[in-house]
């Protein structure tokens, strides 16, 4: 297939917008991206959200984004797969460009989750999960990985305190992130020290709802301006797979097969291992998911996953850096938005441009979104070319 | 790029389907386009859904439908554009083809509309246009048609009986599609009778909400069985272009540009003039958008389209047969489904499967969708290899 370059990186502020509007949101994510680009024009938007339709009575936000950053016209449209949107909207971008039927094409992810309160949000999330069979019996997506929780303990005897290290890590690295929700890192004793939400997941096992927008702009190489003015990144790899929707048809729930299996097309497209990453953007929704993808990706067998948090594998200057921005658990989980917002933070890194949050001489990323319990996995690999 | 056919089609009664839930709709629909692709397995799935989310509870459309069609493991995600969302899927789909990325991809669309009561119903279908600054304002879909046929009959002097035939012309065409909602005749007397829903708009010139599925299966040529049953049909054009979201932003409400601009690209890229096609399966949700569809794809000079139904010309046998099966009106208007069902009919008209219904030496077939007053447009041109 065509080569597939990324163009242009903007994101806005992780947090509580309430004075800013869906689309607001979205355009400063876009007109940031446009910047970056020097000027590419984009012919196609897609757009990727998970919760308008419900949370702020608005669908259709391929034609009222593309209107209000002042594309009217182009193609545009929006795509679902629950917190794996993200990830499934830069595929189809990357798709629209490598059949050729567009040049550029910006892939925009906007969600407003705090305008709502908690029960109403949780509600609006709980449309992710299997309606009929799990949202009706009050199953919602953090009580799957409460769920998922208790079986690994239980499973493969991995202590309770060991999942700390996810959210000291994630923590850490959004300290020094200046568009991070919480910017303040935290001790093994806080986490220790946490209120329980769901049992066994406490307060810092749980990535936070939160408003956003980032968005990415991709094209082909030989498009790119002549003074482009970044360190070249292309997408070398792209890959969604799904599972099924409800956790109870899995015949072993801690695998997570659609997440394993994403990976492995992914980087076999690239040309690379999984074991060749210098940093991998997981989906830490849940630390339980952290290590749950950690074994699905290959860097942990079965039941060892939690240990690569303790031997500080998954720090900057780890052999396995994750959540380097501060993942979804410290930058925050905008829905819809978050996997774009991990394809900024891994091109930045291999463009040299993550300042104090830098990981050393970072060749290939692998980023990864998930919806639900993996029952959609979007997997990218992102290679520098300079 | 490459070649991209259609290999098999399926599609569900529309109607109200109180006891059917959303996967099982779509599952018969999709085992019905199965079997006519005669055993070609999909690799990727792409459904098409409005209002799921809102209505049903349930999102990540995807993997739901993936899975419960037993083909957990594929590729699958969720568009949504409206009205268009049908259209938008089926050109996602033919960009993974096109791209390489997929040998067999299977489009999905599916809608049920009428579990809710009409109120609720239609708040749902308002999250289609601008929520900040046109629904919450009470303008809904059906209000838009209504304000933009008043300026109609004001700036163009149309008589407003003149109207009926595009109701007229798809009742009769509905009569003999089993699958249609409404399968009785209406005369222009009827019409005429009709009781005012939203003024000028009277009954007949509203399409139903409705609940139904339908399914495309589409491959490259070469994929196909060696003994495969129907004439070929080619995906031979494609194109999908916004507009303003909003009506009021428009210098000119009365055209539709993204309309046009979405005729003209798929025509060019199948090497026609929008005058070659044979059929055109146009959006008809309501009477006022078929005459505003007739003048921007150039059938009709400005203010001249209502014409074409008083001469006639669009019946099966006219010189621009529409809405052969009945159309959004008399089929039936199933949000997201619909755009699929318009490809499933243009495509049994062009392998001369469509009996009763048949128009008389078939080649080129265009079709249509909408989303709001052509906020989204999505244009496909079909043409038959045999």
């Amino acid at each position: 297939m065509t080569d597939v370059v990324i163009a242009g990186l903007g994101q806005t502020q992780v947090g509580e917008h309430w004075d800013v509007s869906l689309r607001e949101l979205a355009l400063q994510a876009i007109e940031t991206a446009r910047q970056d680009a020097g000027g590419l024009q984009p012919q196609a938007l897609v757009v990727s959200n998970m919760l308008a339709p419900n949370l702020s009575g608005q669908a259709h936000l391929g034609a009222l984004i593309a209107d209000f950053a002042g594309l009217t016209g182009i193609e545009a449209t929006a795509v679902e797969a629950a917190g794996a949107s993200g990830g499934v909207a830069l595929r189809q971008g990357y798709l629209s460009v490598a059949a050729g039927a567009a040049d550029v094409v910006l892939v925009v992810g906007v969600e407003k989750m705090t305008d709502k309160v908690g029960g109403e949000a949780e509600a609006a999330n709980a449309t992710a999960v299997d309606s009929d069979y799990e949202a009706i019996q009050g199953l919602t997506p953090s009580a799957q990985a409460a769920l998922l929780m208790r079986r690994y303990l239980h499973e493969t005897g991995a202590p309770r305190a060991s999942f700390a290290g996810f959210p000291v890590n994630a923590h850490a690295n959004a300290a020094s992130n200046q568009y991070a929700m919480f910017r303040k890192a935290i001790s093994t004793e806080t986490y220790n020290r946490a209120g329980m939400v769901n049992d066994p997941l406490n307060l810092f096992d749980i990535a936070p709802n939160a408003d956003g927008a980032a968005a990415v702009i991709i094209t082909r190489p030989e498009l790119l301006p002549p003074a482009f003015p970044h360190p070249l990144v292309r997408l070398s790899g792209s890959s969604v797979v799904t599972d099924t929707l409800a956790l109870h048809d899995r015949p072993a729930p801690l695998v997570f097969n659609a997440a394993r299996l994403s990976v492995e097309r992914a980087c076999r497209q690239a040309g690379i291992l999984p074991t060749d990453v210098d940093l991998f953007e997981l989906f830490d929704s849940y630390s339980i998911y952290a290590v749950l993808t950690l074994e699905a990706a290959g860097f942990a067998q079965y039941g060892q996953g939690w240990k690569m948090a303790q031997k500080e594998q998954i720090s900057l200057q780890g052999s396995l850096p994750v959540a380097t921005y501060g993942g979804l658990k410290a930058r925050g989980n905008p829905g819809g938005a978050t996997g774009i917002y991990q394809v900024v933070e891994a091109a930045l890194q291999l463009r040299g441009q993550a300042g104090q949050n830098q990981v050393p001489h970072a060749r290939y990323a692998l980023v990864q979104c998930l919806g639900g319990p993996a029952s959609t996995a979007a997997s990218h690999v992102l290679e520098t070319l300079n």
